[in-house]
């Protein structure tokens, strides 16, 4: 199951390049233009690394989950695959926000894209708590609550994002620049 | 082997989303346009969603078949290769169909492919109950037998799906929804 | 190290897919247009095949040879870069075949190219039987002579392609058809 | 982890093939079009070599770099993940260059993203030397020492290129033929 897991988020996360086109360079330009060069890459430049980011986070979320189980079984199997189906989808709405991150569709079509993977990881936990036999026995109630709370961070964010970008939709990503600050919060309390 | 296999299967299904283009959106339209847009996307996700499923599919049964073998040989290596020449062919006839899912040509091929790939998986499994020696000798004759009635599945569907698609190639893909069910009725029996 | 060449090999595997264009097909056109249809992706799939099953071998041989080895240095990594820097060619020689299998530079290319992994295969081999502590020492001499030998193979039958191309560009892949023959016949002699 | 870098790598390596672009051969044209042929094919081929050879370089220093690491924390997860970001990157600016080599600019950014991969291998090695307890304790400081000069011999020459690029663009990928030279010295001092 890893091996197909880290499969696609390396494939998702390097198909994040292919959403750079090779601009056109006039002839003979100097380095003079590699600021208005820069500037045209730039929207492309910060999503693709807001999206390589946000795959790192949850491949790190989801590698953390599996540390924790110790068997699967056919429905975890499935719910698996279906967090899989969305990550995969993260480059064609990097590249629909990169182009439509002005419009409000463009945004809201990649927060709900985000929105779906927090709430299967969110499941994904639920759904092995619930069935403890497929737990390491070891792990303590405490830290089994703290990673269901973590989990929903994103879920939350997304909601967030969604409802700004109802107001103005090329801020709607703000939020997310909060992940990473209540991941560190959470780390050091455990 | 089971790296290349992986590595198949998580391109394959990545690469399914390079068949969704991003569509124009025009310039300052609302949330209102929203319903149109996700209509306009709708046939392309919801053959990404199918061949994904699909793909998942297959590559349980792939891994459950892999499970029970202990060994493997020349014959068993190029039986694997040639099903994976047929996995790897399946963002190309979902392409097709979400382009021509109404026209039979375009159902028909996609299901062909499906077929194949059924055949190769009852073929695999045919091969190593074959030669007993590939196999855990501690797998049950039952168990042998469950494993090549289940195989049975795709490629029955698959030729009903081809039937249908003479009468009506836009519900040529309804029996394929049978596959999960008939799947977990299975599962409970073992 | 395999995990790299594995990888290496399923993707160029899986982009070989990408050479496949979805036909344009006439609104409402029925099953009788599938031959034509067929026909027309035939040299297409032809290509598919023959790349994916060249592939399919070069990963098998890769793999014994690998078996044999125990040990890597820094120069057997280089031959592996090097040599993988030519499968990943692949996909681009097969769709330059596949569009110009009948002009005789399109065939050379792709000719070459095989003849290029043929030789780093063959080099590899030579290269790890003359550090012998890189292998296996339960290896029999026999062994070795015998993988030395196979490795000519599609080296040999590359040349022989490359020279038919010269008379005819069309017939000059038929050698390739020799390679699965003569491998069975030294398994069996194995 | 390694799987997730591995596969980067490999797509990253396979995706520089998509740089080759079939070029159109007039119909009819024999065996002494090649050499005209290869010439307007060798840009991109020497830049596919040029790239595919860093990268080797790069999975070759990231592993030995990983050999030595025991412990995984947060902090190296996103000095990981950050520096993936921009080995996803190369196919990109390789694809920049190999269209505006002669444009400083190209060469400028190809450049920037090399000197970024070598300045995030060193601060990674920097990383986990000053966090003692993450590294295999059995590591001499000698070789310690010895892998962080190593790791300034990317983003020196990175540097150096830069410079040269403001003189003549065309010339400025010269230092980085030095990088094996350096490297195979240091192997036999080790």
């Amino acid at each position: 199951m890893e091996t197909l897991i880290d499969g696609v988020f390396a494939i998702a996360m390097t198909l994040l390049v292919l959403d750079f086109k090779v601009p056109t360079i006039p002839e003979g330009s100097s380095v003079d233009a590699l600021p208005k060069l820069i500037l045209a890459l730039w929207p492309n430049f910060f999503n693709y690394v807001q999206s390589f980011m946000l795959l790192g986070l949850f491949w790190i979320v989801h590698h953390r989950q599996f540390d924790c189980i110790k068997f699967i079984d056919h429905g975890l199997l499935w719910l698996n695959i279906g967090s899989l189906m969305f990550i995969a989808l993260i480059p064609f709405s990097t590249s629909l926000i990169a182009q439509y991150g002005d419009v409000q569709i463009g945004a809201v079509i990649f927060e709900c894209n985000l929105l779906v993977i927090g709430c299967f990881l969110y499941v994904q936990w639920w759904y092995v708590t619930r069935k403890r036999h497929l737990l390491d026995p070891n792990l303590s109630e405490q830290k089994i609550i703290l990673i269901r709370k973590r989990n929903l961070f994103v879920p939350i964010v997304s909601l967030v994002a969604i409802g700004i970008s109802f107001v103005n939709p090329e801020w709607s990503e703000v939020p997310y620049f909060a992940v990473p600050l209540i991941m560190i919060k959470y780390r050091w309390r455990r």
